[in-house]
């Protein structure tokens, strides 16, 4: 496409805006050195950006979970301009295109404890085009279930992923699209989405707790089930549950609703998506083609 | 003093020697967006490595954990020859220092799952003057009890630090040199050391399982106590236990055998340094002054 030709690929890092092939960090930085850090991912669609006021409401509780303060005149809000910069830079005003912005407590000598306020954060910001998983949301995804590993603040969007980068890359090996993570007999999220079920009729998902992080597409969603008169029941699905399900789907800014359709080699329900993840597909479908902030 | 003056501040990168000021990685590193990656930090004294056997071993098994595979022709043993080097080209051949090593799972577009074999690691290694915390191993330092926030996989020793990294600065902001992490009600390990005490008169840690790290030097003085007669019994203090401590110390690369003396403004023991902490203070010691390899 003569968009993508066009494409620059020009990246944001600490008030530069350079070429992603110059963009560079200190060894020394936190974020290398102890995944101290931050991040959000958006989704814009010709140029509109979704659930800005969401996704930078919950950048600055995560900077606040882990004590991160941006520098004055910084915020959220003023990274999401920047965001919107590099997409025209990027040419990616038309077509589907995601948003990354990252912060991190800064580049200093490796110590545990916080540096001094000389020591300002690092800003990361680009912007890459995206495709969406359109056949695979027709047809519906394979998962995996997997032990949940991750430490105990889940509600927090830190670049502490290893255990994601784990449990994904095991999905991936056996053919999954997404793993399911399992903590204490129960099922939490994803390790990039959350995950949504019907069991005995009832549409199940976990509680906002520290051990899932609140979703936008998941609250987004919630409010779509609402309007529809559709109850949703915050209890977690029990892992002792997983054959009753009858409908499993997973939600996330860049997977939108994804029916699951086999779990560990086995048919959920009919094995193909199910009626409630239809109607729900559809309604977040319209939310987005007519929305965007 | 001279060495420091003339010390130069060089470090490696990817095969290249180069100023800390101008070492950087890609902002696509996947050290800097997943902490994605593992590291070692090994004590010089006067030029010479300690347990270099160990922290290789240990390194190996990180790498294995996570699964990453170094490049033909790397390996730990070859990370500790360039690590001498450092030592060297920095004038840090006298007196003491720590030799840091870290390899991450290389630099590519950002995504959960691991890249293909195209993409080769980062590895970084630095040296660093380093000033044991002699005045505090005669008094002995306070510390806090903080919660165990950390994922299960503590016994790999990952860049996936950030409640390390909470926990520490937690406990310099109460005065403490250290926080003893608790989970499930059992004390597991500091944020950088593991912890030793003594109950009913049996000295005790916590076993070498997932949520902890093996650390080198409780191993070593595991080994030590053996010798003199000093029986170790792996089971866990429990955190009900605590009131019962008469002896409490930790261990780690570069603490030694720190005596602990008031936990959460609280006296241990007698409020000073114990007998048996004071023994193995001494064999470790002495250890360090004939040993290195």
């Amino acid at each position: 496409m003569a968009t993508d030709m066009a494409q620059k690929d020009v990246v944001y890092v600490n008030g530069r805006f350079l070429p992603r092939s110059e963009a560079r960090v200190s060894v020394e930085d936190r974020g290398f050195v102890f995944g101290d850090g931050v991040y959000e991912v958006l989704r814009a669609i010709n140029g509109r950006l979704f659930a800005t006021r969401f996704h930078n409401q919950r950048l600055e509780r995560s900077l606040d979970g882990v004590r991160i303060s941006l520098e004055t005149g910084d915020s959220p809000a003023k990274f999401v301009e920047i965001g919107k910069q590099l997409l025209k830079q990027n040419n990616l005003l038309q077509g589907q295109a995601t948003l990354y912005m990252q912060v991190t407590r800064g580049a200093t000598t490796r110590a545990h404890n916080f540096p001094g306020p000389d020591v300002t954060p690092t800003v990361y910001i680009s912007v890459a085009r995206f495709a969406p998983y359109s056949e695979l949301a027709e047809s519906g995804a394979p998962a995996i279930t997997h032990p949940d590993l991750r430490w105990a603040r889940c509600d927090l969007k830190t670049l502490n992923l290893l255990p994601n980068v784990l449990a994904s890359q095991t999905a991936k090996e056996r053919g999954a699209f997404e793993a399911m993570l399992i903590r204490d007999g129960v099922v939490t999220e994803g390790t990039k989405t959350n995950f949504f079920g019907v069991v005995d009729g009832s549409l199940r998902t976990h509680p906002s707790d520290s051990h899932i992080l609140p979703g936008i597409t998941r609250s987004v969603l919630r409010d779509l089930a609402r309007d529809l008169g559709i109850g949703l029941d915050e209890t977690p699905i029990r892992a002792s549950e997983i054959p009753k399900l009858t409908e499993l789907f997973l939600t996330g800014t860049t997977t939108d609703v994804m029916p699951v359709v086999k779990l560990d080699d086995r048919p959920v329900g009919k094995g193909k998506p199910g009626e409630l993840t239809r109607k729900l597909q559809r309604v977040l479908a319209e939310s987005l083609a007519s929305g965007g902030d």
